[in-house]
């Protein structure tokens, strides 16, 4: 973080478009910068912007460089540091033409104005220490965020619960750290001063918190990401079909020929307030065709990284055909939601149905539909969801969302975990310190207190301009 | 107006996004009736929304009616007669989240707001006085600007330069009834006061100004809408090649095929400045085919309604050719810019088109291109720049844009001509009272002052929501 605080472009002044793209009613366009008050103050014919009361809006008129008016505008200034980045704030608020937008943006940039890069107000404001990180990318989150489990998860982080939670194991590794210390300054004498049991005790509190947010993230990406949901079978079972009626639209290839669909085709839907994601797949059957072979090898990757299987079975098949498509299947689905959709219910009588039915094992959930039929879809996304609990979020829950996050959670862990086999060995607490320092590294990477330059430039430049 | 003013909706609060649809960093939702800051107030924590300062900016938190923490936003209050629809409106700035964005609107629907119809809060701009007509819409064509000159014709409308020639006339008007009014209180005495010679006079410089601002049509449309380039000629010579490339994009079917373009296929572009409407159409030739003969009446139709004309010439065709379809095209081109493009000239050797040119008239500007080539593209942009100078305008420019206004100034105009007639022929000053009425009427059907509810619907239905 110190090395981007002394960076060169913290001088100066930038400017976005932080509405969404197109045309609209109005559009705002954000300054900001230790110049933004000069900067609109050149192009602007109104109150007069280099006095103005922090939070106030003012109507008046911005011309071009050339002189042109531009447009009639309000704009509200926020005076450093009462603002979103920290640093003095306009917000130009303009009609929505794009043309408008475009020259308004021209102007400022002509009168020393830099064009933002993605995230980069996020940035400062992460710099100037109105955010933290985690809650910089709770931001971006929180924008992206589709249904309501994910958005609380997101304003949590955003409004520093998963920060907090952070700051309490921080506070607990500090009393361990102080412990050892205390007994490190008298280290000359060879006595053991600090109470290795309740150290013990710290460690496994410390433990017992970060494995609890880490293992959290499963249940935090399923929300934000979706539930994982994997569409397998033989070829020619209809699993494309299913797919995109599924999705309500045609995103996968659909055709009568054995084979058809040979890259993994994935979209997320909601089903309720749960976020799924389909995952459509090659059909499973020995092959010669290699790009098709490299197709199912695939399959199995996914089979194996979801949490739902949606095994699609012709209902014109037979009990052996299933039977030994089973035998494939079932070694990749302990753990597992495993629902076996009988598609094709309208082309097979109630033998050939019976006989398919035989061939599975008989504690499996089966559901009969015909994937035209929009009656059956529905039926079978009910079905989904009731086999499927992703857990209930409120405005309370810290999930872990993040990848990175989860990362970091985790080398943290295995650090606590060091720390306690050390104790059970009676390592010297210069040791036991070393471990428990680099599990306050870790949690500092996740916060920002400890991130380099590169690490920043690639969580921002995921925002969008204008955040 | 009258009658609008005095529907039920105008007492109730509305509310819409007024940012442009999609996701972004920030969004505005805008709120405007006389409940604006009850029904905030009802969703949000912070600052006393009901003793707000007007034009001040305030965090705090908004949430749903079922008390979930929606989002942290930035409201800003315009306190009535202070604000552009000139009720109470509050303004909500939140996260730019597709999904916060349909939660606050929901949001605010339950505690009893109703969602804006398209263009509402211009309407109600206008129904309180803040904007005449003529300049409501001009806040729509200023969104909708996609050049300079568009933006610049529009903004002068908003900021009332229309409205200001119109009253002038209005002016005029008023001076001439009020001098026919003193005769016809003095009827009874059958003496004619006023002077012929200056109500003359006065009908003239009406009816000059009037003809002027209707005769801008034609130039205010092409600035706006683009001006018209009709590109025609045989079958096979190159049209929807030549206009795919003209625009950049794949926009019309191609095909080696003669009579592929039955449809007429249109699309703007800017060149510098101006924009142009370039404007396919079926290649003339004889044909058994009905649907494509019909496409052929169109394309005349579409060529009589341009400004230009692009003829595409074969570079392959030969001397004979060329002269007979100049016999048919040329009786459709007078008085417009013609441009024979003879295109394909990579086919051709020297002696065929030094034959194909020959069968021109010797007066026409010529260009030999290969529509393949974007040098060739970029040269036949800039000729037909030249070629086709739409006059500039700056920000006192007076130009009528709009259809509406169009065809009531021609009546405004047929009034005062007959005004004027009536004056030659020494009708009663009753009768020319009636005219001039009527030139009055005409007017006002531009600034609203004599607008029925229906035409504004049409109106303001145009419009996007927010706005």
């Amino acid at each position: 973080m110190s090395e981007y605080l002394h960076t060169a472009h913290r001088d100066d002044t930038i400017c976005a478009i932080a509405t969404p793209h197109g045309m609209g009613g109005i559009a705002v366009i954000r300054v900001s910068g230790p110049e933004a008050r000069q900067c609109v103050a050149k192009l602007w014919q109104g109150a007069d912007v280099m006095n103005i009361t922090t939070h106030t809006a003012h109507l008046g008129h911005i011309h071009s460089a050339h002189g042109d008016v531009l447009d009639e505008v309000m704009i509200t200034a926020m005076v450093a540091p009462h603002s979103f980045t920290g640093e003095d704030v306009v917000e130009i608020s303009c009609h929505g033409s794009e043309w408008i937008q475009q020259q308004l943006l021209e102007a400022l940039i002509d009168v020393g104005c830099r064009l933002a890069m993605p995230g980069e107000f996020s940035r400062r404001a992460f710099a100037n220490g109105r955010l933290d990180l985690s809650q910089a990318e709770a931001v971006a989150d929180l924008i992206a965020a589709t249904s309501a489990s994910a958005h609380r998860i997101a304003m949590n982080q955003m409004r520093g619960g998963f920060s907090r939670e952070l700051s309490a194991v921080r506070a607990k590794l500090l009393e361990f750290v102080s412990l050892i210390e205390l007994e490190l300054d008298f280290s000359e004498e060879d006595v053991s001063f600090a109470d290795r049991g309740k150290l013990s005790d710290i460690a496994t509190a410390i433990h017992e918190r970060l494995s609890r947010l880490a293992n959290s993230y499963r249940n935090g990406n399923a929300i934000k990401n979706g539930l994982p949901v994997a569409i397998v079978g033989a070829t020619n079972a209809g699993k494309s079909t299913l797919l995109n009626a599924l999705l309500g639209d045609d995103r996968a290839i659909v055709s009568d020929i054995h084979g058809t669909t040979r890259d993994v085709i994935e979209d997320t839907m909601l089903i309720g307030d749960r976020l799924y994601r389909f995952i459509d797949t090659a059909g499973i059957r020995a092959s010669n065709d290699a790009i098709e072979e490299l197709g199912i090898r695939r399959t199995f990757q996914k089979l194996d990284a979801s949490d739902v299987v949606l095994w699609v079975i012709d209902a014109t098949t037979d009990e052996q055909q299933v039977r030994k498509f089973s035998d494939t299947l079932l070694p990749h689905c302990s753990g597992k939601t495993l629902i076996a959709v009988i598609n094709k219910t309208d082309l097979a009588d109630g033998e050939r149905l019976a006989s398919v039915v035989k061939g599975l094992a008989p504690e499996a959930s089966v559901e009969k539909i015909s994937a035209h039929s929009p009656g059956d879809i529905t039926h079978l996304q009910q079905s989904i969801s009731q086999l499927t609990d992703i857990p209930g979020v409120d405005q309370q829950t810290v999930l872990v969302t993040n990848a990175r996050h989860y990362e970091a959670l985790k080398l943290a862990c295995e650090a606590i975990e060091r720390a306690l086999n050390g104790l059970r060995l009676g390592i010297s607490g210069d040791l036991l310190s070393q471990d428990i320092r680099e599990c306050m590294h870790h949690l500092g990477e996740i916060t920002g207190e400890i991130t380099s330059d590169e690490v920043l430039g690639t969580i921002f430049s995921r925002f969008c301009v204008g955040k």
